[in-house]
């Protein structure tokens, strides 16, 4: 290592590039058939709308969407959130129970900020949000993994972990089309996660960022919705239904917590964007949020579908793979042995590229599973690329 | 206090509610005459061409506006800050010395993540700015003031601090037109804290959101020019100088510890907003941006020459105050043993207000002190707040 003329955080030792953001650099380049990203399709960005909606603000208040505003966010923003997960859960939220974060990114290194102190442990998922165990991690705090299967985390192995563990802080989930699995958690575990955590006096993060994107079944009530006390805190973004560039999220939860989390984002940034909340809230106004998602949906499921029906046909019978009702993300399991690494830089001499899914487990190992995105390409680029990472598994077998 | 169903970070208890962020929502009230903000005039918003440049940005490339971009920041941006920088002050630097930052503010906070452990000292001016106090508290550092006169932090009394303290790992400075006090870093001592903390290997954090507002006076040139070994960061805003509601800053520093940011970066927010960055790099290729600060330079001088005149005329000979060179702040010193606090209550029974100097210092005291904006209203208010202020003064020594 380089000599430094400073000396770092000790955290500083323990944070790691993203391995995500690494392989887009990489990726970068148009020949690239690349799995490895998290991108809504931009094509179905509402340029147009958004700029008649930009222009509208500044033309009707220029001067108060280029000022500061309050920490807690816009409010008609706020407003139109609680309403919006009113009638999706059957919750009675206002304004109050809602912060608007700079990407939901930022309300989880918030919730990090607020519940971890260093060697608190936190119970997730495994695997989990790469992204939200750097948030959590430089916290210093340590991750629990708890086994998940096709409904959720598995009830009994979290109430093992919480009574053996003594510092447990945060319960954090990602209940719909979890990244990096794309897997939903059944109804009766979501009931049960609110109970279990509530009588333990633990904060749940619920991560939501994919659930309006469903392509099959019913949508679910959050966990929160189920929250009895108040220790449930709900993400959720604008990124995967609007546009991310905008970076506008939220975390939406007991108004006594909410305050602590506008406490803390006081000193971390002041805000969030004046202007991108009242030009999302202008948009929201002038037009119908709804159908704009059905068109996400179905550009989505129709690239769902088409990957789930490629790998079906090409990939070996012992690789096996998740079918995603809804979200962005699918996850492959190689046979056990199988270093996705090295299938990876296979696949990049191909030109195709993806994320090898060991990075998605805070205590590492799994090096034989990979994620998938299926979002971001046109659909013919999706059967090539998938063809090509069939021959390449194929031949590394 | 309130029985809450989770259990909170240490950190929690230490955190409180900013003060102006309090007295601001007090101020909102159109009949009071605040001089408690930091706002920049918003009259003097470049509305219009915000609006212009933003709906070019959308029609060229609006799709890449809304999508996610590297948490570096939009390169042009970048190139812009690194060219400015260099030829205001000499150096050579290029975009990978700059990491755009979700306002200056947002630079503190990943400021305290890179190199604050629990325990650790920083070493600042005393007084200092508010909310650097609130961003590096929340890392558990101890505070280690250190005295200023009018020519800056006092060197004798810094290398005093740094034998004393084991643990200093950041020195965090504001050498112009300082918030609260206003006054302005001699070039001796920019010169000599660059060599005091480089043969100390300590980390300094130049904070310069106000640098560009100059009203009287040639520019100095930064501390960060006078930086041998790269353990000076600088921190700059477009807040003052185009728009805060936008929230794009930026750290310039040494390639390999603005790479350190970077990761931090990653997982805290991902990246800022693509489209505000994009918006502010194309206002600046269809603007004359200098012709801009010239016009918020000259209504600020007006302004801060009304104020100081009003002062010196209306305030007791034993009420002291700064006449600052630039900026956006003024600092009042009353008469020991008065308490700033109970002549804001007095003056807000007057409509008046403004923000006491005790939450300045963090280690408390100090609570003869105040802090006035004069940038943010129009002239006779000004002038009419400063005699109301001044007849308050006066009835309560």
């Amino acid at each position: 290592m380089d000599e430094m003329p400073v000396r770092f955080a000790e955290r500083i030792s323990r944070t790691k590039a993203s391995e995500i953001r690494e392989i887009l650099k990489v990726t970068q380049r148009p020949e690239i058939i690349s799995f490895a990203g998290g991108l809504p399709a931009p094509e179905l960005f509402p340029v147009d709308a958004v700029k008649k909606a930009g222009s509208d603000v500044l033309g009707e208040d220029g001067m108060k969407a280029l000022q500061y505003t309050t920490t807690e966010g816009y409010d008609p923003l706020r407003t139109w959130i609680a309403d919006r997960l009113n009638r999706k859960n059957g919750t009675t939220m206002n304004k109050d129970n809602i912060l608007i974060t700079h990407g939901s990114q930022q309300a989880l290194d918030l919730a990090g900020k607020v519940f971890l102190d260093e060697g608190d442990v936190v119970l997730c998922e495994s695997p989990t949000y790469l992204a939200a165990i750097s948030a959590f991690r430089s916290y210093g705090c340590i991750f629990r993994e708890i086994p998940t299967d096709d409904h959720g985390m598995v009830m009994s192995e979290l109430e093992k972990a919480i009574e053996e563990n003594e510092n447990v802080k945060l319960i954090y989930v990602i209940p719909n089309f979890q990244n990096p699995t794309g897997r939903t958690w059944s109804l009766d575990r979501r009931r049960e996660l609110a109970r279990i955590s509530a009588s333990n006096n633990i904060a749940v993060i619920e991560d939501d960022p994919y659930g309006e994107i469903r392509f099959r079944g019913d949508d679910l009530p959050s966990i929160r919705s189920f929250d009895a006390v108040g220790n449930v805190m709900a993400t959720g973004t604008f990124s995967k239904i609007f546009c991310p560039g905008f970076r506008i999220g939220w975390i939406a939860g007991d108004e006594r917590i909410i305050k602590k989390f506008v406490l803390v984002k006081q000193g971390v940034d002041l805000q969030c964007n004046t202007f991108a909340q009242m030009t999302i809230s202008k948009y929201l106004e002038q037009n119908d949020i709804d159908s704009h998602i059905l068109v996400i949906k179905e550009t989505y499921r129709t690239r769902r579908d088409l990957a789930v029906e490629t790998m079906r046909s090409e990939f070996p019978e012992n690789v096996r793979f998740t079918e995603p009702d809804g979200g962005l993300f699918a996850w492959i399991e190689l046979p056990e042995g199988t270093d996705a690494r090295v299938i990876l830089e296979r696949c990049l001499e191909r030109n195709v590229a993806f994320v090898p899914g060991g990075s998605f487990f805070p205590n590492g190992g799994h090096e034989n599973t990979l994620r998938i995105n299926f979002s971001n390409m046109p659909e013919e680029r999706i059967v090539k690329g998938l063809r090509i990472m069939a021959d390449v598994i194929k031949e590394s077998l």
